[in-house]
């Protein structure tokens, strides 16, 4: 989380060669800065810090803050006062930032809180208990607490909680020397933006001109005659995944985000956007992994609690598999070479079910899949699993029937296999699809249907087969 | 892959209200649209196609190629002339593109690529063959060639492939008036921007003023008093993947890109950057999942190569595995409920393992995992490799010593699922963080070596367990 005055580095930080390396090459934060930053909090040498963290980017501080010891962390804070900006706490993670929050007096907080932008205040507010939150809002000047309210009233993750509520905006018979004077004049402006907003009395959106028209236009045009259509607004109420698809889509930088009645309540920048692009993919990628929202500064008891369910789900599902082998005991009491290769044929389906249930799943995340290429990816995955399924199956006749000497072996493991890989190409496929029809993340409960579906027509077509064939 | 003009919609489109809908309600293309352009296309009826198609943003275009049928694309290309925006081709997977333009005399290709932005041509020139990319370029007027060659000249995936040519760059002495002056005069300028660069006459970059700095200050104030250090150039022969991390810590909206004499060569912007974060998620994903850089427009033979290699390597550690079994043939032969449960065993495993090693690719990936949180996190990763084993031990135990009767087979399971959860968690965090160490993508191949490890352990903690237990 970060905002637009950051596009002005260097503003409001020493110069740089009086501030010492915080990363080592590999791109971590060195050991030896955070030696002596530590060093500095022990000894309580509020100079040091002054000078060595104060000024710095918020992720620069948040980088820091995350690679000090537990304790360290809210001594740090403390010991800056003033002087440290609680934008850093928008780069840690959850921990470590409601963990710092606790330790500051609520009074010191709520000051901290007026000198932030409206979208890092919101950010760091909204993961409060609505008791904690109700209680620093209480503590804000007016003013704030209406901005910030503004905000948290807007559900979770929508475009409203996302926004900045500061911005440019100007009449539409103004001229262009009438906006740039009062551009180079107005104290209030934004730290940074690079478009203005054209609203009505009421603050109904008109249109918005970029800055780079503005400098190109005679002073006396009007800006009505400049502007142009804001094609594409965003719904306060938009889920943030939404709005990050627009971004995408059309190479915003920044956009109006207006309320139910299209009047102009805030602007969402292109920084935030991308922050949003991370979060879904990060997402996407721990859901597919079984682990559920998961955070690294997570200790032992929530990464546990993270694990559980899926574990547990996953244990179901392998006694459904045991007892579809159970079935078969008999068979195997004779022949101890179908307990050797049923495995193989199981995780082989395994694989090739999650390979098409990855491409399926991003397919669906990124909008690629639709009803356009569906028969077609459908009929292409059909395709590929019955190639591979051939294939394998050849390579696993050979090698299963050497193994035990025993050809007719290797061509029961080979009908099972043909099986098995073109139901894991239907299961990667046609699951995740239903999944996203029923309105499920398909992201995080395919992976355990695909599996269970590979490993129970796995075993029951291998050792069926074999059950059927030699008789037994 | 887009530019920055895009940010100006609404400049060369025809007005909203004679446009049609091309998207349905969920955001899909709608299927009536693309048939009426089928229809268009069929009929040879250009007006149509240039009405609905010529004048709408690049993505789109793109959209809409995407979902026309494959004989469809280039008719659709060659009708609209040079009215196609070959921007387009940006949108659409590369097999797509390849199509389109293999499908287009080499001279009108050459023609349209001079009209577009330096980064979009060069990745949509980058794909093609060595021949047939020297082909094209030879078509190209001299500017043209030698602004494309030179990143052409970078290496793949670099910041100096995707930077834009075009930027401003103006003299520290000129004023803020005749700054202003030169942007309203010049023609040549690049269709918008968010900064102009300050150079000395040999290009070496000495800073740079952001727009909105320029409009609030005074025309007789010198550039060289307003401008900032630009504090993170970025190295034309970085990797794309560096140069959005860049982008993403400090926020950046552009950034100058720079050769090895610190001379100004292009700018990349954020636009740019959103895609290659996109792209990196993407590839992240897919490794994870084991399909390479598949794209969703392959056809069956190429899923099959990109899918093939991973299934040859999981075949032969699953034939690893099974010779683990096949070590203890003869307690099997003894006690058939080993076949039935070791299965469980191993899958409980799997996925523990994946849970682990899904946290430390993701935190590799983003550089969240270091050396300050390496030992914490691995000693979090015991302690939940640990606690969940116990708790899924009992579980077991009191599950399968009840479905066979038999509550000494339950307490060997138990063992051995302690073990193996133990051992998941290590081989899931390890195994990726070696990797990593030893210059691999932990994301490509951590997945076999992690199932292995825990397949492996699972079978041969549980059979050798039983087998020593219960003395057969």
């Amino acid at each position: 989380m970060s905002h637009l005055d950051e596009v002005l580095p260097g503003q409001n930080e020493p110069p740089r060669d009086a501030l010492l390396e915080i990363y080592n090459e590999e791109g971590a934060v060195s050991a030896e800065f955070i030696a002596r930053v530590e060093q500095a909090i022990e000894d309580g040498d509020v100079d040091f810090l002054r000078e060595q963290i104060a000024g710095r980017h918020e992720s620069e501080t948040g980088d820091v803050i995350e690679a000090l010891s537990h304790e360290n962390r809210p001594e740090l804070v403390r010991l800056l006062g003033e002087d440290f900006d609680l934008t850093a706490l928008t780069e840690v993670d959850e921990a470590i930032r409601l963990n710092i929050i606790e330790s500051l007096p609520p009074e010191q907080f709520a000051t901290a809180l007026t000198a932030l932008d409206s979208d890092d205040a919101v950010y760091i507010l909204e993961d409060l208990a609505d008791e904690e939150r109700e209680e620093i809002l209480s503590k804000l000047p007016f003013t704030e607490r209406i901005r910030f309210a503004r905000s948290l009233d807007y559900p979770e993750s929508s475009a409203g909680r996302r926004m900045q509520t500061e911005f440019v905006a100007v009449p539409p018979f103004w001229t262009v020397g009438q906006t740039i004077d009062y551009m180079r004049e107005d104290e209030e402006l934004p730290d940074s933006f690079s478009q203005i907003f054209v609203v009505d009395p009421t603050f109904r959106l008109l249109g918005a001109v970029y800055l780079d028209q503005i400098l190109r236009t005679k002073r006396q045009v009007k800006i009505e005659a400049i502007m142009h259509d804001t094609n594409h607004p965003i719904a306060a109420e938009l889920d943030q995944e939404e709005a990050a698809q627009v971004f995408e889509q059309y190479d915003l930088l920044s956009a109006a985000v207006v309320d139910s009645n299209d009047r102009l309540v805030g602007v969402l920048t292109i920084d935030d956007v991308v922050d949003v692009i991370h979060e879904e993919a990060d997402e996407d990628i721990k859901r597919l992994g079984g682990v559920g929202d998961e955070e690294l500064s997570d200790n032992i008891m929530r990464a546990v609690r993270s694990r559980f369910g899926w574990l547990l789900i996953n244990m179901c599902t392998a006694f459904m598999s045991a007892s579809v082998i159970g079935l078969f005991d008999e068979s195997i009491g004779q022949m101890i070479a179908l307990a050797v290769l049923m495995p193989v044929v199981a995780s082989m389906g395994g694989n090739a079910g999650t390979q098409t249930m990855t491409v399926t799943v991003r397919a669906l995340a990124t909008r690629d899949l639709d009803i356009y290429n569906a028969a077609r990816i459908i009929r292409r995955e059909a395709g590929v699993g019955l190639f591979n399924g051939l294939a394998f199956a050849i390579l696993i006749a050979l090698a299963a029937g050497y193994w035990f000497d025993n050809p007719q072996l290797g061509g029961v493991v080979a009908a099972a296999m043909i099986i098995n890989m073109f139901a894991a190409a239907m299961a990667g496929i046609l699951i995740p699809l239903l999944l996203d029809r029923a309105g499920a993340d398909p992201a995080i409960s395919s992976s355990v249907f695909v599996t269970t579906t590979t490993d129970v027509i796995g075993f029951f077509s291998f050792l069926g087969i074999a059950t059927w064939w030699f008789n037994i």
